[in-house]
């Protein structure tokens, strides 16, 4: 998985028919030392992700291991919203911090 | 899912025959910033994608999870028409505006 | 699928036994312009592709979803020779004039 | 499967319900010469791996080819601790010299 | 498939219970000229492929087509070692030359 930032939302009204529902978010991915990197994905969210938040993505056929998003041509899936990520016992990233 | 530019078609006589009435694009990527990058993408279209929109295409074994595809060899498809694209409650793309 | 431009041959007599009687071809990645790209990839070949000819090739499970290639450990195989790639309305590149 | 040398660990309470009781570990990429690389991965961890050591991290489809993983939307999992890294009859890594 | 050089070997003792017996190789891909890039695989070997040999590497989902792997956590295998890479008839690569 990686860690991408959630930075907003992807609407469309025509799509393939499966798609009905969900919800598209824009995450762009952060790197191991929490800066913004120019790549970015358009993610299913199941979670209840919101702008900011760091969350982990799921790529390829692992978007559709989540129930509901069996059948749907989605490559890419929130599977979790992150509280902490450390490095060395060292805390680079916190929830709670972050809203402080 | 990527987003990505509607740029043309690609055309083919012989071919596997389970590609037979597949409409095939030529999909550019698009960075989190509405730019075109180098990065392109021939993908199966069902949802009726015209040149100059912007589309999200998924890759790999979601291409396959549209009905008709299932059993078709392809790595990439058009799911979606994007009718906007919002980074922080900011509308970057707005399906309205670039035809108006 | 990626536009590729076929280079050459792989030739191997010790192999994965279902492998046996699999053309391989040795294709090089196209960009959006028609240049030839650093990338390259090793593609089974069913629809009889010829060197020099432009050909769409699909990666990842895609490849085994061909008729013979479904229990082959191949991540890649040629599933179209391309006629004509036209971007916005203008042919990049058409199969009839490459040989006239 | 790449050789990634472990970093740290992502938590996380607000996720896809099966993934409690997954153990994420934070990886990061080792190039042919021992060296880390900008890239990391976030992979489950099965194999009790930790900070410091390094592994052999599967990506895709084969992170739920792991007992317990099979309907997890995970695409990346530790799937071995690494004693010797061999080039050439010349070993470039030894787990046991690390912690001499 | 990827062109690959045989570079080393991986050992490790504790890893998934179903890759017991699978020999690891270390792998380094090699370019359209024949040159090493600074991108490796660590891949299953069951076709018995030796340092410095040229081999085919099928990554995903295809390195568990192969008898025996199918419910192995892996992400690549050898499925090929080459005896000749041909560019435009001209051989850029034979076995049989590289041993004389």
């Amino acid at each position: 998985m990686q860690i991408a930032k959630v930075r907003g939302t992807v609407v469309s009204t025509q799509k393939e028919p499966s798609l009905r529902g969900t919800k598209l978010l824009l995450l762009q991915f952060v790197d191991e030392e929490g800066h913004l990197m120019p790549e970015y994905e358009v993610a299913a969210d199941n979670v209840g992700a919101g702008v900011d938040e760091w969350v982990l993505v799921s790529c390829g056929s692992a978007a559709r291991q989540i129930p509901g998003n069996e059948h749907r041509p989605l490559d890419a899936a929130v599977v979790a919203i992150i509280d902490t990520v450390s490095v060395e016992n060292r805390v680079i990233y916190s929830k709670r911090d972050q809203y402080r």
